[in-house]
């Protein structure tokens, strides 16, 4: 895996030169920006954005193109994650070992930050001069659904009802299913739009972004237990200590492995079904198992 | 005053009619969908909407086809009024005489039902299949730059490091300008972009709004003072109370009331330069002088 590793290594050092750009030129008060790019310089795995690039790299298009869709969905994520650590959410004091967002700015800034990320990542895309208006539009429906209440919004409101209670597997896929599967989603499917993918390939990436999505967080919760707290940046064991429902609480830690290779080999079958070099993706896939953070 | 009070009595209670649908119609959780169209059934005199409808009245154009955009902005003021009412910013209790969203859903579904909303209002406005592709891109990037960090956002950032400290005349027009001026600008700017007003004629009517945001502003500073409680909603003088700058502490009763009519008087200046008939805006611009609540 050594070539999908080097691609992550470069897209994310490429794409974290580049992604406080959009916010540092913006005409606004000093502090807000300070906010917003305090947690855009936060780290972080970059998958999105690098799923955006992926997809345009396996297509064999120009992944320049891709570069402002990827930071307008990192944009998305981060301040959903903004605003998911404030005190009223789930009042997180650090993430990725830093302060969160409103320890350093204060909440007050921390929501405004969260809602002007999320208003100048539409922005972004909407101010794409070199793709067409049409495809423009279609992404910022896409990215809409994804990010919005039939989506990440809904999948948080989800988690938050499902609090202290018992789940069962079908509530568990759906919670993830929409409040991190929808964004992993959008990811792939932007990266298809951008390379003009036909219609019916960008419904077979949505089911392939589906098991790949239901995989990382399988593989997240196996973490949880199984991990190095150095790799996985924060206390092995936590999830069991809040009693949240997981994959492996579930469906016992062997279960939970066997349906990890099961979605993986499910969306490899897919990945084999479309008009692209699928090497690299093939490699996520097993990156997406195995990985140790 | 008769036929503008009528037009924007009618248009209220259109704008009333369709204005939830837009969320009841999403597959999303219920809790979320109730706490959104309380916020949005929360009433207010849906300025921002009759904006919209009022250009493209005074264009001759039919009015309908700016309905869903009255609806998008109205949603990005309701997810704006709902942050604000948070208890970490101004942590209140009350709006229009009704609980504020958190109080009655709590504060992580009150900050949720807001993304939702504002995430919303850019799929509608994307959505608009009856509009040219091209239109709806110059919507979106409108309302992005008026609803983010250059707009809206950043006047609250202003607001709140302006908080307990003497403003002069420039900051408290900055702040304005920005925390409500850009809503209202891009209200108007909207119905013009539908009828297809040329862009030389946008820009004037940049500057009518400009004027009118602060003319409307100056007004609400002197309710405070001169209003009457059951009119405007809230306790008369709470401005002094809270040693708030406003227009009359800055520039006097008499000063700030001579002001007013200068802003109201500038507006419809720039107003007789363009091709529209004038008839109903020049009465909104007497309204907002004159209004008492």
């Amino acid at each position: 895996m050594e070539r999908i590793s080097s691609f992550l290594k470069k897209r994310k050092s490429e794409i974290e030169e580049i992604l406080p750009t959009f916010v540092s030129s913006l005409q606004a008060p000093e502090t807000i920006k300070e906010s917003m790019v305090y947690s855009l310089n936060a780290g972080g795995k970059r998958i999105r954005p690098a799923l955006v690039l992926a997809m345009l790299h396996s297509y064999g298009r120009n992944e320049k193109i891709g570069f402002p869709i990827a930071c307008a969905i990192e944009m998305i994520h981060t301040y959903s994650l903004i605003h998911d650590d404030l005190p009223c959410m789930d009042d997180d004091d650090l993430r990725r070992g830093k302060p969160t967002n409103h320890k350093v700015f204060g909440e007050a800034m921390a929501v405004l930050a969260g809602d002007g990320l999320l208003t100048e990542s539409f922005r972004i895309v909407a101010e794409q001069e070199e793709l067409p208006f049409s495809k423009r539009i279609q992404l910022i429906i896409e990215l809409a659904k994804a990010a919005g209440v039939e989506g990440m919004v809904g999948g948080q409101v989800l988690d938050i009802e499902g609090e202290g209670q018992a789940l069962t597997l079908e509530e568990l896929k759906s919670i993830h299913e929409h409040k991190t599967g929808k964004l992993l989603e959008v990811s792939m499917v932007a990266g298809a739009i951008l390379s003009d993918a036909p219609n019916q390939e960008i419904q077979v990436i949505r089911k392939i972004a589906y098991h790949l999505g239901i995989a990382f967080q399988i593989r997240d919760d196996i973490l949880d237990i199984e991990g190095e707290e150095e790799k996985i940046g924060k206390p092995v064991g936590s999830d069991t200590l809040n009693e949240k429902t997981t994959y492996p609480s579930l469906l016992t830690m062997e279960g939970a492995k066997t349906k990890l290779v099961e979605h993986v080999e499910t969306a490899k079958q897919y990945l084999h079904t479309l008009s692209i070099n699928t090497e690299l993706l093939e490699e996520l896939c097993d990156l997406i198992a195995s990985r140790d953070h």
